[in-house]
């Protein structure tokens, strides 16, 4: 009786006020999840009601919210900058990774290891006040396209999370993006793209100081890093900007292993999830032997702990969002 | 207890739609040059229009919300902290500023200089977790009095800027507090008393380290000062946390000088304020020779650059927010 009962309720809801928040999601057990877990943090009348200010929900970016191979966007910007800046630095084709940057070869800047990536990364994006980098970075995510599919890099932003974001929004839940990317990178298109304002977005930074220009007070981007948003640098970015533990995380590799830690760690209903990059066809497939977003420790650790692990082949009918004008 | 605030004041609203948002504010120029402003940059069809989104007003905390005299309150908890610790820690005696602290000597605290306030909170406020200290800080804003008033602090707070933060919001902006003092012993009240959640804090901050206590994920806080959210650290500290320019901003001292060039230097309409200390009989008066709340470039400035200089004694017809069961 009580089951007819809630099938008939369901019966009812899907045929007019329940519209399905999360399209994009095939039907099955991790959309299932998903929609339980924010059903019972805001029943009110549940043991596992959450009130609204405290529905904190943090969300990784690259290979969580958009693509990040053959190597993370950010990185081949770096990359265009570099090559942009070499008619004035000769010196670049005496060092590495530069001089792989400059020949536009990939695989030697990557093989300059982490260290090399930094260099490069500061090496560009530094030694420029707030407002020109952002300008620049701007310039760069309008017009340039991404190596293989030659789509603008924002195109490439996943369809079924931003279906999450705006379900998630609408339900009382706050987002944040907390990225191993640079938060300013992130800024000038987080909003636009995601939904996400600029004091949601959290990331890795480089120093700024406070100067004079000609009577103007600048920021000046300093080439030196300041902080760096991954791994067990997820948690305390978390407390020092948000200030509040999540209720639910998603990530998709190692680097998001602490975050999800941090957030399973709490009292009360939690959400964690991975998202896991099993389709060839229409994006990715890989996991534990990328030189990207490698994901092994967190995805033993989900099967340990019964975390949500998103099988993209799977559990998602539509990977990219189209085109505005699609 | 906010929300029946807002209840109340929305009742009122919809009874009379000229209810004064700013009651506590005396009639005047400054009163009007808060008014107009807001009204400039929420008119749609005006000149001065900002969008809601871009409606950011930052707030100084000690001396600009709440009192910061005989000294700032959050020294006077390091200081209850050292002296509970005291029984433990005989070698306190040998040294200052603990031996000053043990014996309630706030004279002699304050004349170690700032390595000397840095030494003290760092050894009252490091080596506990998140958690612990929160509950510390909780506790103590809870139960302690301030030395002249014998009011718990958080009755110390200025109603005429409590009902300036609910205008603001009331008028879509974002507001956030960016202090000197520490961030994680301001969330611990800021969204009670002002309503301004965890993530719309910025301060000054120790480092934090994420560690495993027994199989227990936790962030531990180190004795080690990693930001200093004061003078040019605050506009660095703005930029980084909310990656928007302020349009608004209020301070009542020198360490807030930066914060209120930096906003004045943006286009558009702008309002910058300071709260100038010049009441001895509700509260305190001082400015250019205080060891606490120092003002006196940032008062010569804002005569130099017509900011709004709000003089407490003139200004205001109530100081402190009544308790709520007054």
């Amino acid at each position: 009786m009580q089951h007819a009962i809630l099938l008939a309720a369901a019966a009812l809801f899907s045929g007019c006020a329940a519209t399905d928040p999360l399209p994009s999601w095939r039907e099955g057990e991790v959309k299932n999840g998903i929609v339980d877990f924010v059903q019972r943090v805001t029943d009110e009348s549940g043991p596992d009601f959450v009130p609204a200010g405290e529905r904190v929900a943090t969300f990784d970016n690259d290979g969580t919210l958009w693509s990040e191979q053959p190597a993370y966007f950010q990185l081949l910007f770096a990359i265009d900058q570099v090559r942009a800046m070499s008619s004035d630095r000769p010196e670049f084709l005496d060092e590495e990774p530069f001089r792989s940057a400059v020949e536009g070869n990939l695989d030697g800047v990557v093989a300059s290891g982490k260290e090399g990536l930094l260099e490069l990364v500061m090496a560009s994006h530094g030694n420029t006040t707030t407002d020109e980098f952002a300008a620049i970075a701007r310039e760069w995510i309008e017009t340039a396209r991404h190596p293989t599919t030659a789509k603008p890099y924002t195109r490439m932003v996943y369809q079924p999370m931003l279906e999450l974001l705006d379900y998630l929004r609408a339900e009382g839940f706050e987002v944040f993006i907390v990225s191993g990317g640079g938060i300013e990178f992130l800024r000038v298109w987080a909003e636009d793209v995601y939904g996400v304002p600029p004091q949601n977005v959290i990331g890795s930074a480089i120093a700024m100081t406070f100067e004079w220009d000609d009577g103007t007070p600048i920021l000046m981007r300093q080439p030196k890093i300041d902080f760096i948003d991954d791994g067990a640098g997820k948690p305390v970015a978390i407390q020092r900007h948000i200030g509040r533990r999540p209720i639910a995380a998603f990530g998709n590799s190692d680097g998001d292993l602490e975050m999800l830690q941090w957030t399973a760690g709490g009292d009360g209903p939690r959400f964690m999830a991975l998202v896991h990059h099993t389709d060839g066809d229409r994006e990715w497939a890989y996991d534990r032997e990328s030189h990207v977003g490698r994901l092994r420790w967190a995805l033993d650790e989900a099967a340990e702990q019964g975390w949500t692990v998103v099988d993209m082949a799977r559990d998602w009918e539509t990977v990219y969002a189209p085109a505005k004008d699609e």
